[in-house]
């Protein structure tokens, strides 16, 4: 949370953090965004320890900056005009233009930096800054970094902003379960009235315009996958091919709401009219280590036992894991889990490889996605839900949404 | 183009190139989109001098990673898990895999990077990559950098998408400017066909639709500013307001395809019913100054003397301008035009600060954008085309779109 800023940078020994805006990111800059509230700016947020937040923004950018309610300092504090014509080049002007506003605004000690910014123009300003700014040090942290930790502890105002996207996000699911159970089949494919196949595609459409119309974005895309692509969990989905009955359909939607702000991510394994027994057992077998897990989960608890625990699980029922192989290309490869917020994937989660030390805190809202992929035999299984952890210690699905395999048509009832 | 990419590194003394492609960032990463066309994907292109473009990407991303044509390296060629089990820390791991990624494919000398990437993970990254690995140089450009000057010449495929993305912006602020004409006026507000008024929400709502209709998508908004937000460049216009007559409109919008790709820019001053006297000589001084620049375009000429002739030709019309006064809040207060393609804002440009060098060469895609601003007075102008230099070195207008300060209103013609 907000209010742990200035903890976290006593714990870490930081004087002040520096939060680049650079232009044209918008809401692919979640650091930025957690201080201006996703609203469109270019700048630079800095806090000094123990002071409030502070935004350099344009004053072209006045009406949008104002809104942020950060206090603000516009940069025509700065003549920047007369810096670039007194440096012997742009990338001088710039250094010396940053050097000018640290100087002035009191930046300076041990100082993180954070924000989404161009690879090879920032590294080279920071390492010139380093050079000429004596006291200076730039403090780069690799993982865990001081804002994805408060990050990471959501407030109640943003758990009801991602309640909300998570029930939007199940009236889009509902909406495409729906439109395929007023299908028919015409032997094993979908068609709609006129007997024309559904396909992919049709179903994608269909996507965009129910998020569309409960305000939502995909910015990252929508997975709607079948058969073998099913089974690899990242295939989007061949939108020329018509949906099939019996088939596996893996469908994971992580959309946002309209103009940035936080993410939801659902999934749900599908098949229609029927599921044959192996993809029905594979789905059993998900379903029962999403149970064990959420059964198990534990304020306070470390995130790995509970890859383990599925693994074993899994291994159990004859699966092959990522838990006692690695690589492997089938069965349980992945991790159980993610942190979700202004992002899709933030820095906590169930690690599948090196334990980072992540622990269930409240506040936290992560993923938890157990599934299987069989691409060999034509299909793959996940289910997701997003889940919170109160101030009380009590877990909560954001994501009310059942889970049921088979999409039985309508057509085919009494 | 990027067949220029070898010729740069050459220039540069460059021998090897790392495009970062991070997890979250989608079509916010222009760098990475250029060598993996739009596709949905992390991972990281690395090219050697000389060589083909490699991508590095998830064995899940296998389809998608197929689809961009790069030479492909499954990151399964490495031992993920052994490497970070070995290491001492998560970073340590991360690290040492970077590093023998660098060494089998033979990534050393002097390496340029570039992409979008979380600033403190990357920079931490970057540093320890450069103490660890002997011979290894990190070239950090901080502008005009490779990638930007590749990008800055677009291949015919890239125009041509271009166009038509230009066209299709242009359909969506017709269909803007048809709903205006058959509003009618009720005093000095615009209302509709039951007598309500027409708010600027109301338009943004339709932008949007008509946009969704085209394909089109704004990732970075839209600018429908009206009075004094005419006059802040960056003011994206006051949902609540209802459209008045006779009062300055910028329109600004700048999207492009659904998923990714090329932008379009155009703005549009406009005002409902009639033209204050006032507005309309602005109007007209800012059109003339569009037309003497579109007029004098040259192949070969540097930008900095357009600049510096609309701030001569404003100011014989007796505007302030940032030509002699700096920083201005009122008059023309900004730059001529900028680079534009996979960013709306790209590295080239008219300056209006510290020539830097840029010249008007065959490929560049830019904006011509003069604009008058007063919000002093409750208005301001601005018109914008984007325009193409040819391989032949004839300037082409990629906005097909008429330049009429007033939308007469239907209901009171004749």
């Amino acid at each position: 949370m907000k209010r742990d800023l200035d903890r976290l940078m006593a714990e870490r020994n930081i004087d002040a953090i520096v939060v680049e805006g650079p232009d044209g990111l918008g809401s692919a800059n979640p650091d930025f965004n957690y201080f201006v509230g996703g609203r469109k700016l270019t700048g630079t947020v800095i806090k000094k320890r123990g002071e409030p937040a502070m935004l350099i923004h344009s004053p072209w950018e006045q009406l949008e900056a104002e809104a942020t309610g950060l206090a603000l300092v516009p940069t025509s504090r700065w003549n920047k005009r007369a810096i670039m014509d007194a440096a012997p080049d742009v990338f001088s002007g710039e250094v010396e233009y940053r050097r000018q506003i640290f100087s002035d605004l009191g930046v300076s000690g041990r100082v993180g930096i954070y924000g989404t910014v161009p690879a090879g123009r920032y590294f080279a300003l920071l390492s010139r800054l380093a050079q000429q700014i004596p006291g200076l040090e730039i403090v780069a942290e690799f993982d865990k970094d001081l804002i994805s930790q408060a990050r990471l502890t959501k407030e109640p105002e943003e758990v009801e902003i991602m309640r909300r996207v998570g029930r939007k996000t199940c009236a889009v699911v509902q909406a495409v379960v729906d439109f395929i159970r007023a299908g028919r089949a015409d032997g094993d494919t979908l068609v709609d009235a006129s007997g024309a196949p559904t396909t992919i595609g049709h179903v994608k459409q269909l996507i965009g315009r129910e998020l569309a119309a409960q305000g939502l974005e995909a910015p990252q895309g929508v997975i709607f996958a079948q058969g073998r692509d099913a089974g690899l969990p990242h295939a989007t989905g061949d939108e020329s091919a018509p949906l099939r009955l019996g088939q596996a359909i893996v469908f994971d939607i992580y959309p946002r709401e309209v103009g940035g702000g936080y993410y939801h991510d659902m999934t749900r394994t599908f098949a229609i009219g029927y599921a044959p027994p192996d993809l029905q057992r594979a789905y059993d077998d998900v379903r029962t280590a999403f149970e064990q897990v959420v059964a198990e989960l534990k304020v306070g608890a470390p995130t790995k036992p509970y890859q383990d625990m599925v693994c074993t699980f899994f291994e159990s029922r004859g699966h092959e894991t990522i838990g006692s192989t690695y690589p492997i290309e089938e069965g349980y490869i992945h991790s159980l889990g993610h942190g979700i917020g202004l992002e899709v994937h933030e820095d906590f989660g169930f690690p599948s490889l090196k334990d980072r030390g992540d622990v269930l805190v409240p506040g936290a809202v992560f993923t938890i996605e157990p599934g299987l992929y069989y691409p060999s035999k034509g299909y793959g299984v996940r289910i997701e839900d997003t889940y919170y952890c109160g101030p009380d210690g009590a877990f909560e699905s954001l994501t009310p949404f059942p889970k049921e395999l088979v999409i039985p048509l309508d057509s085919s009832a009494g």
